[in-house]
């Protein structure tokens, strides 16, 4: 079925105003050309009612712009990212873009297929949380000269805009406010995984056990892989309990992990922070409602996600500004799961 | 900084094949075509070094098809709309298709943005959760002729494509489960909105207990609005607590209201289920953590996310066919938040 194509000229004819008029509403312009408000809804209204569609690649060939932005997450089943992908989307319309996403699972062949389907698509630019081995798409962006932020995860020996949290002092308080309280041996469990972000959170904890003196074990740190989260976290937590030195606490590295583990702690038996105290990265309604809520390290989603907006809207205005890259903090929420460990008698 | 545009005969010749196979397999068709996978990994390859853009606009004009669907979610940060989109994505990769994905944060507005964004970029069909009060949007798709299956929520009086779950059906179970335990006083907190899968929740909600032959009370009723979550949840449950008939029982008409009322329930000091009994709608970690697991209607979300996919595509291939209306089956999964209730001594 073809649509007889409806022109700015026939909203501004209808309307009986001039197509500069239309053309700033239609636009999103009208604060800026000081337009009224009735005229605005009346112009929009008629555009409504012809079906009115903008010609996007004309208008990009015009202006360059399409006014949307692609946001590629790793995975759009996990609340984190989830829910940034809100905030950046009600960050960006308010300063006018929308906001189209797509997610990779964590696969980098999927993560390059959305980059392409985005391009191809006309997006202004990208806000990406990359996938594992996806380096080369980062370096071929920036071959393209596409405007992209790297948001939550990024290469630390790739130069790119990015907007992150710093992992390793996130596992550091972690581990020391555990120690601090008394717990000793204390495990990681984290994903086998190349990124940056997973190898500092493992570099913090560390760090931590050394500065209070405890020598690692080898059993204590648990790298599972995505596809066999259950199977590695149950022998994970079984081999760190069969330790010579069993663990009294312990931290996950994501909120998946955390899911993962307390489901199993739960069939063990094992009382938090009692038997084992519990600290986890990730921030979920299901921490809150845990019998005993857990401690987490707050990210600043709002402020990562708001943040990666304003520096992608920057560099698109101003593309030859020098590079941008924030790391945040995250706070840690001390709760029941890790309260000062009472010795056993 | 403008590129040479590189074109599948640049990609031939350098592999040494046809334009033909090239074509084959950038569409993503070697499996039909029998191309070695060799070649075909050769064949990309090259195009990736060459930076090669297909001309989606072009090859659009040629096949009328982009392989792309819209998915419009009502809300990204809501963990049953981000799973589902996750299947929708898993499901469309397999037959061939790319999602970009959009979420209407159950405005209308925003719903109608995404909808004009995702035309204008080309999208084959729709798969869309509808936000409240966005009738107008699918009266103006189907003018236009647009492949489209509305998911979760569909409009009774427009007759669509949709796949759905059987509301009514789900809450009369979720009623009927509470009374047959032993309960009598039974309240539902759903949300204020016109949209026909709350309103079928209602109802079934009724319609258990006039089975049982139990008078509804108004204040057992509290329908909360979307803003205002956190405040008239308390104030409901705080009424449904000092009616004259106070509940012994209380399903939550989406995941949403029941980590609010949890909340407030354990602020309260309330024990599930010995004080009050607990079903909700959704499912998350969050009922399986809980102290006490929580009885859920359990919604078969792969299902409903195949299915969407399966109906839309098939109604791309052959537009003609008579709609299809699907109505799935919430099970409910009993467990301790409704166990049959002990008489207080």
């Amino acid at each position: 079925m073809s649509q007889k194509k409806v022109s700015i000229k026939d909203i501004a004819q209808q309307a009986g105003v001039s197509t500069a008029l239309v053309s700033y509403v239609l636009n999103g312009k009208e604060k800026e050309s000081r337009v009224g408000q009735e005229i605005a809804l009346k112009i929009r209204q008629i555009a409504r009612e012809l079906n009115y569609q903008p010609s996007y690649l004309a208008k990009s060939l015009r202006s360059g712009k399409t006014q949307t932005i692609g946001l590629i997450i790793a995975d759009i089943s996990n609340p984190f990212f989830a829910n940034i992908a809100r905030i950046v989307e009600d960050e960006a319309k308010k300063i006018g873009y929308t906001v189209i996403i797509g997610s990779s699972d964590e696969t980098a062949d999927k993560s390059r297929d959305l980059i392409d389907v985005f391009l191809n698509r006309q997006v202004d630019g990208f806000i990406i949380v990359s996938a594992e081995a996806s380096d080369e798409q980062i370096y071929y962006l920036k071959d393209k000269n596409v405007s992209f932020v790297l948001l939550d995860r990024h290469f630390p020996e790739i130069p790119t805009d990015f907007v992150s949290l710093n992992n390793y002092k996130a596992a550091l308080d972690a581990g020391l406010h555990l120690l601090e309280n008394g717990y000793k041996h204390i495990g990681l469990i984290a994903y086998k995984s190349g990124l940056f972000h997973m190898k500092e959170r493992i570099r913090g904890y560390r760090k931590a056990l050394e500065q209070h003196n405890v020598t690692f074990r080898p059993e204590w740190l648990i790298e599972v892989g995505f596809d066999t989260i259950e199977q590695e976290v149950k022998a994970g937590i079984n081999a760190m309990l069969a330790s010579d030195a069993p663990i009294d606490a312990l931290i996950f590295a994501t909120y998946r992990l955390a899911i993962s583990g307390l489901k199993y702690i739960n069939e063990l038996g094992l009382k938090v922070p009692d038997d084992l105290a519990i600290v986890s990265f990730g921030q979920a309604e299901a921490f809150d409602l845990y019998y005993c809520p857990i401690t987490y390290l707050q990210q600043p989603m709002d402020d990562l996600g708001k943040m990666a907006v304003s520096v992608l809207a920057n560099k698109l205005k101003h593309p030859q500004e020098p590079q941008k890259q924030v790391l945040m903090e995250a706070q840690l929420i001390a709760r029941d799961s890790s309260r000062r460990k009472v010795p056993k008698s």
